[in-house]
């Protein structure tokens, strides 16, 4: 737990995500799979505030999102998201908007690394969840569309007109924001939207093992190199460089690094403790 | 028609290009194919006026730019451009090389999607204009070439050098603007300068279909797609999530948004009106 | 030799490099192959200086970097400079940092292409070294390991959390960044990484046709190419369409675009000057 806590009580309950944290590594489960994992109103807004509790809790170095059942997530409910949203004034259609998008940028700017296991469908803001995520691990059932057009919406959603053309290129993210159609698994690990294709099935617990994997090894370093991904997006050359120099000089102070050493020379494996 | 009409007169007839405007998807075919419709300063300049009227005028939602005969376009004609500029001083040297940039800037920031059909050459400014694009369909005799080191200039032409490492990532992009040096259809594709690639000779009609469907869905949400790939290759991640919202906000107001859901609950097809 | 030329005396000799300069093209070699080249304090001090030595004199217009032995660089040396750091108070850690990021600054930033050939191992430093090249040769022997959080630090280090994602995408570059694991040579010509795969030992070959024939070529107009490349990917579409303008201009009043109007006017090669 972090030294830097507030007034602000945990939350006892997450009432439209499943959330359980072992030993560092968050899960987090999109679970109802009756529905595809539809999402709703509650679980974008829980989603928001889990990123933000595990953030300044400092509990948890490396998370996993997934869906139960048989996909991802379908996107947000046709019936009490899209339903809904028709019913809404200006500000709230507004208010609605800066929420998915402040998920998004939950998931980027979280201190830790997010691995998404996706299987079957991921549509809509279920495919921008898993294109906000560090890691995309799929299996070959894996689907993913960006649909917003198909319900008469800009393809720029969430911010996935920001990321994806940094994660595919201009031509491919433009061609699927704009059209809307299902990338299956074999053209998303071509074109890079995918960080690892696994056998049928193993999504889960493949990204269950990275995560695990990340936890334990050196998770301020880990930490940190996201931190920099994120930011050196919208950095010039030179204020980037300076920035991994600052970052560097910090971390070599740290005690991995000296941990690193003395392994090294002893012949030995780190012992790391991520600080 | 947009209400938003001033004083300015419709160009009757453009004489550097072929134009036509069928149902909301213009037309514009390069059209001197005894030259590989090598471009002059014509046909920049009507590509520049034509794209701020039709821009302006809001008749169109889509639009396929082709070549006529053996090939898409060899770029600037080297008697009538390259000729000519040699002969010219420092500020109209200026002028022209603004000019060419207007003709990038206005493909990208045309409130409509712009469908490249390319077959055979497409090169110099004939592959930049291609690049400007949202969409390249090419069919298998497609051969992009950079050409412009070859010429002694800068492989940075148009907004290339800005374009193409955000298409294609810098490694690819380099080579490509530093050697000048042809990619024919499959390394095209695999590198992602193609959106689809087609069998022979079936690029136009595969961009007029595109088009087409385009021009008959939703074609404000398509327009506002385009927007925001353009605008969010230059923002920030934060800005680039909240221009996301205010669009989506925007469009739930929209009429293609309720005519969706409406469509859905009985089960329809939706009727896209393109607001 | 540049009229600009101040009263800094020439280096007589490089001690932690290889260096000969032949009719404008620099070979530079990593030359420690019992430590597979890795780097020292000295060898970075001596590229960052060697690259601004050769930036003002002008007389280079292409340079090769390689490894001499059984591979290309295993980036810092583990006893002289993790060794080293872990005693150095924290304005050492930041210069020494500053450093290593200063030439990477200086491989995107000298006015002439840098080609880097890549066989065996290019890990650590020695992985950013040929990432900051403009183009990476490299034969079947070649293995990339971005390894920074191996040793506890961040993947983001002299700029590779800005440069990779620009070359291969968000995604890999987050796998490679955080994972550091090596990636051989058929992956890196998937995903982007490399310019052109040789045959088994052709790699400093290749690299030092490619640097002969640019610096035969039309120098100015590559070096401009470069420039470009580097600054328009901090640039927004506008500025860069107006420095692309700006650039153009300048070069058809140099004298190669006239070289090559002349030549292909008279059916003969073009003489380049790279002026």
């Amino acid at each position: 737990m972090s030294p830097f806590t507030g007034s602000t009580a945990r939350t006892p309950e997450w009432q439209h995500l499943r959330v359980s944290v072992d030993d560092g590594v968050a899960t987090v489960t999109l679970a109802r799979p009756e529905k595809l994992n539809a999402l709703t109103f509650g679980a974008y807004a829980d989603l928001r505030d889990l990123l933000a509790e595990l953030s300044r809790e400092r509990s948890v170095r490396a998370l996993v999102l997934g869906g139960e059942g048989r996909g991802f997530c379908s996107g947000g409910d046709v019936d009490e998201i899209i339903g809904a949203t028709l019913a809404m004034d200006t500000a709230q259609l507004l208010d609605f908007n800066r929420m998915t998008g402040q998920v998004v940028r939950a998931l980027r700017e979280c201190p830790f690394p997010v691995v998404a296991a996706v299987h079957g469908v991921a549509a809509g803001a279920g495919a921008v969840l898993a294109l906000a995520a560090d890691f995309r691990i799929a299996d070959p059932s894996a689907r993913f569309a960006f649909l917003f057009t198909k319900v008469g919406l800009s393809g720029g959603d969430m911010g996935a007109a920001y990321l994806l053309p940094r994660v595919v290129g201009l031509g491919h993210a433009t061609r699927l924001l704009m059209l809307g159609e299902p990338v299956r698994a074999p053209e998303a690990e071509r074109i890079g939207l995918i960080s690892e294709l696994t056998d049928e099935g193993k999504a889960q617990e493949t990204a269950a093992a990275l995560a695990r994997r990340l936890a334990e090894g050196p998770a301020l370093a880990y930490a940190q190199t996201k931190a920099l991904l994120t930011a050196e997006l919208d950095m010039p050359l030179a204020a980037a460089v300076e920035m991994d120099a600052a970052t560097q000089a910090l971390l070599m102070n740290g005690e991995d690094y000296a941990e690193f050493h003395a392994a090294f020379t002893a012949k030995r494996s780190p012992k790391w403790r991520g600080r």
